[in-house]
């Protein structure tokens, strides 16, 4: 088994997964690995992010025959990939996922600077900064996040472990749900904002009902970080 | 005369110049006065930079018959221009140009982040950070540019007030020649990279020949920072 890290540029895929409605970032890796070896594999990767979402981190891995040595196959890829997508490391071995890092970036004041445009959410609402930090503090730790899923999941518990708030979110947890965290950030900036009040998160996890969280944050704003893992 | 302070993403433009070849920043705003006025008219800008250069604070002046309140000109501009192009600021009345300030991006190291692509230029010789700090002193101050310029000039003479160097480059001067803020990019970098001795400035420009100095670095890479302006 190979494991590479790989960073994308969501804007133009419709998300991780192969997909008919348009170019996706598995198919993109799914080719380039055809191209080099022939073999007709399926990549499978930490996260599925969703249509518009980048990648700092992303874990990904893949079986093929052929036998590479690592830092050759990282090149060969890079050179038929396209420049969206780069391989940043690549090791030959199995990985068990433990958490997550997603960063969220955000553009504030009344004009978006055009070269943001495609990699942060334009809020021009003024913000509270502290009204954030104090809100986010209610969702570390183990909770049921249903309220924050835009879809039912079988085990809605998971650990948010951290959440920094400076110029960016820095979201750490050992597994999200659905539009989980683009929920978490919209709730946050509705809080940041005075559309919900600053006690709000208690009660909205409480009552496991999406409706009484915040919008989902637009997918450009969000980033998957690093993936944590540890080698089998 | 109205006065305005634009950012634009220059990825698909062929220069802020309006040009048969393709769209240009000075077409769009062209199109956006003209939706909103009914007025032809050619504004004009304190910097022509080039097809895929960035501007974070172009500034442009225009005359329109009509008169609008400053505040309200911005928000309708913002509402008819293309996403790649925001007006930042705008007011009624003439200024007179001092100065500007280049910043110039570089994603360094093996493999480019996608994200930066369109934004910085990826060199992946190591550097050696400190050779071009000490090289770049001998820039500053009043030469003739002669040799970092990529086309004959009236007069080659400018002053360059300072060169910062820490994770891009920031260059300010009075005025700069056709590709000169590229080409001194490309000159320092071959220092940092050992391809030119590091006291090879004073060399290059007594020779006043291009041919000397390093290559044109990439027009993505370089942002028109800040435009320096008195109202007169």
């Amino acid at each position: 088994m190979y494991t590479a890290l790989i960073a994308y540029d969501g804007t133009r895929f419709f998300g991780w997964q192969k997909t008919e409605s348009g170019p996706s970032v598995q198919e993109e890796l799914e080719k380039a690995i055809f191209q080099l070896t022939g073999e007709a594999v399926c990549p499978e990767a930490a996260s599925r992010t969703d249509r518009g979402v980048h990648a700092e981190g992303q874990v990904v891995w893949f079986s093929i025959e052929k036998s590479f040595e690592p830092s050759r196959l990282l090149r060969a890829l890079n050179a038929v990939l396209p420049h969206d997508i780069r391989v940043k490391k690549l090791f030959f071995g199995d990985v068990e996922i433990s958490g997550k890092e997603y960063h969220y970036k955000i553009c504030l004041g009344d004009v978006q600077l055009p070269m943001k445009r495609l990699y942060s959410w334009h809020f021009h609402h003024p913000l509270d900064k502290d009204k954030i930090k104090e809100a986010a503090k209610a969702l570390i730790g183990t909770h049921d996040f249903t309220a924050l899923a835009n879809e039912p999941e079988k085990n809605p518990i998971c650990t948010v472990e951290s959440i920094i708030f400076d110029e960016f979110f820095r979201i750490r947890g050992d597994r999200f749900l659905y539009k989980m965290v683009r929920n978490l950030v919209g709730t946050l900036l509705y809080i940041g904002c005075g559309k919900l009040p600053p006690d709000s998160i208690p009660a909205i996890l409480a009552s496991k009902d999406r409706k009484q969280a915040g919008m989902t944050a637009p997918a450009h704003g969000l980033y998957l970080h690093q993936v944590f893992y540890r080698i089998k």
